[in-house]
């Protein structure tokens, strides 16, 4: 069994060597009034992290490490979580994919605008006008989106560089914690797990004419630890791991449940992670597959992942009031 | 002076260590045949690139390094030459700004949305139609994009990674040399300058668990030069130099200009590269700054980047001819 991170060490190095975001405070209190708001009201709620960190190389920064992520996976959660009767706060990278819009970022919205203009007016003036049959699902997509805006159901917070990330993290979890059980935390954000300490960094872009780069990347802290040990100590908390080689998969999701001790590790590998993912809990191990049939039908793997976790949480609730 | 880059190691370089895009002949041929098409028509051609590179860490990619830049300057600047006349390729960052639509990325869609039903018709059924007062420059930037369209007078090509930018801007120069002075290329995208080789890379998702990261990076060719003497040396080529430090920004131009022997480099400064630019060429150097009343009549600084850079066109095109 491997050793446990020290907690204390970890909330040491958050502060000093990750810039604290100016508006954490604002943040952290809306979204505590957030989740007493639908607590009160019987709604769990689901912190939801999704898309890529930044990490830059330089403090003016030009260059960045990154990781890959759409953000689809959040996104699309984000929504099957909704449809289950849950409030969402979702953490998400700045232009990632955002829960209903995602469904047309495909498309170039002039492509699908057209001028309406009354009898006898001008073919260029007038209403523009959404062209149904370019963009079918519109009006359905759009009256859902309204009925959660009208509900506040959904609490939208950007982050763009790890610190922001492990801040805004830190902040949601603390505001969480006051809904205990009720809360969910679900870590699907693609997060660096390497950075350049501000007190390293160059200020100055680097310039390419003093030759080839040297990289000295220190290793991120593992921010789960603290989450789950102080922070949000009651909540149900769902973290992610993808792997492109698939033969270490379970084995790391069942080492980071002994390690931190959480409740969920949805293990997912890079070529096939829309299509197959295996939930590992201390107890169990489930593997959601889509069938051909499922592909045909438009389903998505995020609609099992939500309905897997969301049984999880109800029976870990009654576990805990038990 | 420096010494001038040889031109056939670039070219080698190309061809082994950076993977050639499958579809790079295809698009060479669409390109070719767009220039070809608006040259006949008496109208000039800007090859425009724009937005950051991806370079990868893994070849499974998980991790990546890449450049700041929204591409921003890249879609306003391919709207100013579309105005001045010229025909456009946009070679750009997949998900980066777009003309015309760059307009309203900031905005959510669907809240600019609302349904408008036929007369005693359910509230959410019927048309689905922009909100003009919340996006009240619609319908005259529609207008301009269909204009636009419809004389198929915009050629968007997309890249990704490092690689791929690199073999498309070579096919690109290669497809337009046959329209000689009449090209312009405007090199505004934000190219890594530093790249590891596919022959030195890991196949699978670097592990944490080994502890910090050591990144050794080498330095991506100079593709400028051959893209000057051999793919295009005919065409007006103009390149960017962006820094972070003023006092080695015009040094650093003159230099380029002196290494490439190209006709301009347009050089800024981050903090404020919206506000003020300086177009440097061989002979001359023009500071083109935005007035506070220019900001507050929404000038865009890309407006004067291309008036003079179209100018300077005219009259390289007559001293060619002449």
């Amino acid at each position: 069994m491997m050793a446990e991170p020290r907690t204390s060490s970890i909330e040491g190095k958050l502060s000093e060597e990750f810039a604290v975001p100016s508006h954490v405070d604002e943040v952290k209190e809306k979204m505590a009034a957030f989740a007493r708001h639908h607590a009160e009201a019987g709604r769990k709620v689901v912190l939801i992290t999704s898309g890529g960190t930044k990490v830059p190389l330089e403090s003016r920064t030009v260059r960045f490490l990154d990781n890959f992520s759409s953000g689809r996976r959040g996104a699309s959660s984000a929504e099957y979580f909704l449809d289950s009767g849950y409030a969402v706060i979702f953490l998400h990278r700045h232009r990632s994919l955002y829960p209903y819009v995602r469904m047309f970022l495909t498309v170039n919205m002039l492509d699908v605008l057209q001028f309406r203009g009354a009898e006898g007016a001008a073919a260029n003036s007038g209403d523009v006008v959404i062209n149904q049959q370019l963009l079918p699902n519109i009006a359905k997509v759009l009256k859902r989106y309204n009925e959660v805006k009208d509900g506040t159901l959904l609490l939208p917070i950007e982050f763009n560089t790890l610190s922001e990330y492990l801040h805004l993290l830190k902040a949601a979890a603390q505001a969480l914690s006051s809904i205990g059980s009720k809360a969910m935390f679900y870590l699907a954000a693609a997060v660096s797990d390497f950075y350049i300490p501000a007190s390293e960094m160059p200020e100055h872009k680097i310039q390419s004419s003093n030759g080839p780069l040297q990289l000295s990347m220190k290793m991120v802290p593992k921010i789960l630890s603290p989450l789950v040990k102080d922070w949000a100590p009651q909540a149900f908390v769902t973290s992610f791991k993808l792997e492109t080689d698939s033969s270490i998969l379970i084995d790391k999701a069942r080492r980071a449940l002994d390690t931190y001790r959480h409740q969920a590790v949805v293990a997912n590998v890079l070529d096939s992670r829309r299509g197959y993912v295996v939930v590992v809990t201390p107890e169990t191990q489930a593997e959601l597959i889509l069938t051909d049939e499922d592909v045909k039908n438009e389903v998505e793997i995020e609609d099992r992942i939500v309905s897997n976790l969301t049984s999880a949480h109800t029976k870990f609730i009654t576990q805990q009031e038990g």
